[in-house]
């Protein structure tokens, strides 16, 4: 994060991000923020590493009504966190199944003023905490007069406006994730297996500068795929087949996530027709796209063309949702989320349709909202099924 | 998972685990078990995708007394789980946010038979529930007359005797990972920086068969390094410098753990003796590596030696782990852990120390239990520090 301009983000950023939160604490009557979890972590505090592979460990960030957040984490990660914008940082030998961290955090949320005797946790919509749950319930014990609050949405929608660093790397990493795409009619050929072809594309995206290959599935079938979230699998590419594949790239922490569908040598007018519609459904997805339009006005703007166009339903469950430090965040285009859109928000516009039984066409673009409008950040498909020869 | 030998389990190996599981049910009278992180999910079903990058949606498994494992997954998952072994499956549309799975999944634990009026739960040590606490507690309180037991270290224990099918897994990942280790001296060079060189080696083993390269990092400074979890960075190799790179490579869901040091052009003859006295450390591990004995005489057996050879400290908490589906895995080699060594754990001996302010030196290795000793999983590290020209 040092010495590298491109990488990282300002200290001023930092600063922004806890005035923002800050402010919320004071609407929501918080002492403090208590958090857990990577993403949040490393929102706050610019602490970036690969460790959280290693679940063992808890780690801790407490955001007080005033001033810098406050870690409370493993000695493990006191230089790296030493080297961030953070100066207040306890540490504790980890792992220890007597008191992973409980005490020590406890102490550090005991000690702040209690103003409202209400500390924000991320327990509800579509959040975990990472710890123990029952050291998190020995931790609430712990309190003196002061209770755990569930902040999760608050998170999310902080989290879903994006400050123009931030869009910068996920346009970084759409580019990367594109570029791998291109790549793709020249090497893929049938006879080969899906996991050879992906490998090539993981290997390209990472030449290309890609930090990380988070998430690169593929589905593949005779004219047409039925799963979007396995693979690749050893099957190996026939004449005929419909092959998509679907790609979260990371630049600086910051994800791509958007797929492409290939067909080889031929495809049915039925696969051709369902993939011209889904391209269609997310032209009608960026029209609507703007500050006070609503996530629910953009899933209705690209169900409607694929309705139109046969659809006979959808198992992913939504048309695309949030996109940054994760692969998916917060909010959801579905028909009752209902989320009023706002610049720096970044969304993936993905409709998606079974259009015929065991088949499924799925489209995705990155866009980010603006002022007036909304802007791609990927570079769009081409406009009918590109075929491979 | 199909149609390949080489890649996932048969049909027998799930049917094991399940049994080993019902057993340990029998033993601690629950009715049932309840699991949602990736990991334990896919140890029982072999359910493997991806798709956890996302982490909007919650997975739930219910594993009955007796019979198949229970799936409560998002719609999305549908076709995945169909081919597993698992053959009752229940799906939602998620992400719904009134309501993502709780309904159903108290429905299914409600509707099995109740012997003990008990369900198990990875509630504690080093371990998390992947879904909302509010729907925990909510899903706790819609049980009818059963509780929730925590069952934590009983999944650690189970999943740390590997099958000779998880050994040979782990085996290829850490061959694969001495491919890259083996390559570097004819690819780095100074006035790289960590991030082109540690680029290069992920490519050379996602080249040699690697499925993921999901931990890879690197430490570096004049003489020696004092970080062991953070980078690559763009910092610029220079001659005189130490670098450590430590990998956690994937083969078919299974992982790696080891690092290499290298010196680049020359190093003191204190860090030339800190390596040594590292190596020696690991023989030492080795040495009393059998059934019946300790992670606790692994840790006293290295650190003996590393105090012998002047050691300052350790800021790591621990001298290895276990290893397998994750990137460490219970137990811990400490003073007080104990846990019993058996047949099929699979650990690291990771014996590290800081021996002069601000530099420290790790080393890794991994090894299998076997009947009457260990057996090492990696190709051992030069006897002394690779000086790289």
């Amino acid at each position: 994060m040092m010495g590298n301009n491109e990488l990282g983000f300002t200290t001023s950023e930092f600063e922004a991000r806890t005035a923002r939160i800050q402010k919320v604490m004071h609407e929501k009557r918080l002492d403090a923020v208590f958090l857990t979890t990577e993403p949040n972590i490393r929102y706050f505090t610019g602490f970036y590493t690969q460790f959280w592979e290693s679940p063992t460990r808890p780690w801790f960030l407490v955001i007080p009504l005033e001033g810098k957040p406050i870690a409370v984490i493993p000695g493990i990660g006191a230089s790296g966190m030493q080297a961030t914008w953070i100066e207040d940082i306890h540490t504790w030998s980890s792992p220890n199944p007597e008191d992973d961290g409980i005490t020590l955090v406890s102490g550090v949320i005991n000690s702040l003023p209690s103003c409202f005797g209400r500390i924000g946790a991320t327990l509800g919509l579509q959040s975990y905490l990472r710890m123990p749950t029952t050291d998190y319930l020995k931790l609430a014990d712990m309190l003196k007069g002061k209770e755990f609050i569930d902040i999760a949405k608050d998170i999310h929608q902080l989290r879903s406006i994006k400050s123009t660093a931030e869009v910068e790397k996920i346009r970084r990493a759409c580019a990367i994730t594109n570029h791998g795409f291109d790549m793709i009619p020249a090497h893929a050929k049938a006879g080969q297996t899906e996991r050879e072809i992906c490998t090539q594309m993981r290997i390209n995206m990472l030449s290309k500068g890609a930090e990380f290959v988070k998430y690169l599935i593929s589905g593949s079938g005779p004219d047409g795929y039925d799963s979007i979230i396995m693979g690749p699998t050893s099957r190996i590419i026939e004449k005929g087949d419909v092959l998509i594949i679907d790609v979260g790239a990371v630049y600086d922490g910051y994800f791509s996530d958007f797929d492409r569908n290939f067909a080889f040598g031929h495809c049915s007018d039925e696969t051709k027709r369902a993939y011209d519609c889904v391209y269609e459904a997310t032209d009608a997805g960026f029209k609507v796209a703007r500050p006070g339009a609503t996530t629910t006005d953009l899933y209705k703007a690209m169900w409607k063309v694929m309705e139109a166009g046969g659809a006979l339903g959808n198992e992913v469950g939504r048309l695309g949702h949030g996109l940054g430090i994760q692969l998916t965040e917060w909010p959801s285009n579905t028909a009752t989320d209902n989320t009023v859109l706002e610049p720096g928000m970044v969304i993936t516009l993905e409709p998606g349709m079974t259009y015929a039984p065991g088949k499924d066409m799925v489209h995705e673009e990155n866009i980010v909202i603006t002022e007036d409008g909304a802007e791609w950040l990927t570079r769009r498909a081409s406009e009918h099924i590109t075929i491979i020869d």
